[in-house]
């Protein structure tokens, strides 16, 4: 199994190591301040030089304890506050707030990293694409899967024919959020700031786009079923959820995800002659089971973590930034994901097919 | 994490170690002679007497090469011959062949072990547990993951509470059929031998029955796609298939099977407080990996095979049988995975959601 592995380069995207893209970070959870934040003080080509918050306090603490220089407010940000100091942003909010926060990136010309699922709803997700296309900034949704090295190199041997042809997916998502976050709250059991739902929106996601990434396929239809139970989840209808997609040349792809559930990803490809099987697949520990005919084999990926991951993320996107090279996760490809996040509640609604142009 | 395992008997359904069950075998293929054979080798209430074959040359090289007593033809066995020989048939021809056997053998008053699937179509099933029941004779259905002891585990387990309420199931079973079996014109691909279809009918069913088994819940809707790519597939409907089932309370699963792919076979059910992963699953080796929480673990099933999972079913059915002890996987208990399957092929067809009853 070896040969399949001969010439791997684990940053075959890097066109640049020179030049810095100065970042400011929009909300600031855990995620942004625990692992983005870390992330990129790691990072070749990217540097923190601005918070933001809801309030100007939160992010002046924040700033000072993290040794960032400017402390601003969302009022700050969207006046040009200490815009000079910036070259890029990073939206981490919840969802329904990213459009107002990347049309006045776009305003500054400022180019846009922004969390997945881009927006809450596929209209303003075309919004916030055509701002960012209308102004002539750089978008670019994170989806860290696409640099993890794990995940290139699954892509590249299903490139190469490891597999054969794909035959089926599966991808499931699941997370005992309640346990994570105990608010009942919280943004992402909210509609009016997640947007379609909470398990597809947030978990499922994963699956899909990660398996459009390894394939060059996208889904043609979609089937689903959705339901809640617990209260925390009344105002969302996905508390957990499961689809049967057919993707372009006939792939079968099934995948669950659950919001309450035992932690567990998984990212499998079956194909003709071998399969790549992610299991974990998607928060930063990726380890990748092999196997082809009678040999089989696991790949183990060595201190690798979220933060790694989203280090990756960061400096691709400044390579893309500082070189005007092609991004490949681009508005167009993440309004995708919103569109076929759309269909899967619309078919879960329906009980019936829905075709995807 | 072992607190869980105290007290296990991989045995728990044995009721006596008294007696023989004398068996006439049906169907020579690699299956029954490779597997089940030496299995009631081995078995402590079970063996073989008679060996029944289209030819009755065949059937008498085949018991001699093996030390079996009887070697006579099907029209021999509908004829009676060596009646009383043999306590019990076991079924192991093509799908749409086994009506007309259980027949014979429910007249002749014989106690019925019959394959799975357990007829062609639902209708033939249907006449196949009534012949059963009105003659008074015993049918199970050979469905042997009932009595792995990896299954038999996993099953306490969710009895116990290891996953807590649970949320989804993933199946898939795929093999390279062509591979495995060159032949083009096989039954398998045959729809007036196998019935509604081939991945469905004779590896899907492992995913539906076994999560029946281990949650006691039924499927109470069900959508599916399938397709045909090969050539050799042009008569059945799915070459590979895939489906999207909500069980009794709620719970979400999702399967796949294919004919024609990399051999994989997985179950994993996932729970709101643990999960319990099968994979491999169902062709002999079972292995469980085990998570509750921060807690994970992988219980290896040390030397067992296909052919110690044989001896299990068939000890298992000569119990039942000597004793007169319930049958957990009788006749309507295999009707209702044909009733799954005809509706996964309805579904298929017409793309809409049917509801079992």
């Amino acid at each position: 199994m070896k040969e399949w592995f001969d010439n791997y380069d684990a940053r075959d995207w890097q066109t640049t190591t020179e030049g810095t893209v100065r970042f400011a970070l929009l909300g600031l959870g855990w995620w942004t301040i625990d692992v983005a934040l870390p992330a990129i003080a790691n990072s070749e080509l990217a540097e923190v030089t601005t918070l933001v918050s809801s309030s100007v306090e939160k992010a002046q603490r924040l700033a000072a304890d993290n040794g960032v220089e400017h402390g601003i407010s969302y009022d700050g940000f969207h006046d040009g506050e200490a815009a000079d100091a910036y070259d890029a942003v990073y939206v981490g909010t919840p969802n329904a707030y990213h459009l107002e926060y990347v049309e006045t990136a776009a305003d500054l010309g400022k180019a846009v990293l922004c969390e997945k699922p881009m927006e809450s709803t596929v209209e303003r997700a075309e919004r916030l694409v055509e701002t960012c296309e209308q102004a002539g900034v750089d978008l670019m949704i994170a989806y860290r899967m696409h640099t993890d090295p794990a995940v290139r190199q699954a892509r590249a041997l299903i490139e190469d024919g490891f597999i054969g042809e794909p035959v089926s997916v599966y991808g499931n998502n699941s997370q005992p959020l309640l346990e994570m976050i105990p608010d009942h709250d919280q943004w992402r059991v909210d509609p009016e700031l997640s947007g379609y739902g909470t398990s597809v929106m947030d978990l499922g996601i994963y699956s899909l786009n990660t398996a459009r990434f390894l394939l060059g396929r996208d889904p043609v239809t979609v089937q689903a079923r959705m339901s809640s139970h617990h209260e925390a989840f009344s105002a969302v209808p996905d508390e957990r959820s499961g689809a049967l997609l057919t993707l372009e040349d006939g792939v079968t792809m099934v995948t669950t995800s659950s919001q309450r559930a035992q932690e567990d990803t998984q990212l499998k490809i079956t194909g003709t002659a071998g399969q790549i099987d992610m299991h974990p697949a998607f928060h930063g520990e990726c380890r990748l089971h092999l196997s082809r005919g009678e040999v089989s084999g696991t790949v183990e990926q060595t201190a690798f973590d979220s933060q790694r991951e989203m280090r990756e993320e960061f400096d691709y996107f400044a390579d893309r930034v500082l070189t005007g090279g092609e991004i490949v996760a681009d508005g167009r490809h993440g309004l995708e994901d919103m569109r076929i996040i759309r269909a899967i509640h619309e078919a879960a609604d329906t009980g019936e097919i829905v075709t995807l142009d």
